[in-house]
């Protein structure tokens, strides 16, 4: 079962690598993760996707939290979030095909962000299954270079209650 | 100097805690973070971002570069890149307030993705100047939560000759 866990921690050097490094002891592959700064400076905060059973993803997230620098660990599996990812992607435009991609772009709410010799850079935001879909469209054109962001949640406002 | 480096790398357990710990043992904060999978199923690309002097970073990539499991590493500091991060911000909206706190989202062309009890959540996506003036904006009415995707940045297609 996919996971995604966001770890609150100290905007300090080595504390990313520290809890990498407990996943990776366990064998588990971090699918994606992304980090950055919070409203605080001080804090920094890590989200990530993994792929694993609950009991073993309940173990890694009660060891995280005993982790120095480590403020908080929200296990999203349940939680009824808003989720989203970036992705930049640069297409080759064959002759006569530059019109047809940039409508297929609109379709995904995509923007064009740059306009090179023979390629075209998209931006597409939305969540994983989303995005999946416009890369599998855009590789039929062929793909020269794609980066995506990984995953980042919020909790809803307004929780079911 | 703030550093964009891109490393590609096997999509496999306790690459990225490599990585990371590289960074780590020098002592040098990773100050934003984005790994995701690639066109290519077996490979994953990290884009990290890095405040330090040209000489040390350069041996860093050079280290990096002859990690197991490294593809490649790419400094983009003197690239022509096209560089994006998204943001979710969830905003605490006072009475009367709502039509005013959505108007300037407007202005910064992000979306409204969720309602909730008196609180919105946007997405805003944009450089890293951007997304930082937004959250200055939005902080005055008050962030409940916050999280960013870190920059990821793909090469422009058109180089300057």
């Amino acid at each position: 079962m996919k996971h995604t866990i966001s770890v609150l921690v100290s905007n300090k050097p080595g504390v990313l690598a520290r809890c990498a490094g407990l996943f990776a002891r366990r064998g588990f592959n971090i699918d994606s993760l992304a980090v950055s700064i919070t409203e605080d400076d001080t804090v920094s905060r890590i989200t990530l996707t993994v792929e694993g059973d609950d009991l073993t993803l309940e173990q890694i997230c009660n060891q995280l939290e005993k982790l120095v620098d480590v403020i908080a660990v929200l296990d999203h599996t349940n939680d009824a979030v808003v989720e989203r990812e970036l992705c930049l992607c640069k297409v080759e435009v064959p002759t006569g095909k530059r019109s047809e991609i940039i409508e297929l772009c609109n379709i995904f709410r995509g923007e064009c962000v740059d306009v090179g010799n023979g390629n075209l850079v998209f931006e597409v935001t939305g969540d994983e299954e989303k995005i999946d879909a416009f890369v599998r469209l855009m590789s039929e054109y062929g793909i020269t270079e794609m980066v995506r962001t990984g995953k980042v949640v919020v909790v809803r406002g307004m929780q079911p209650t």
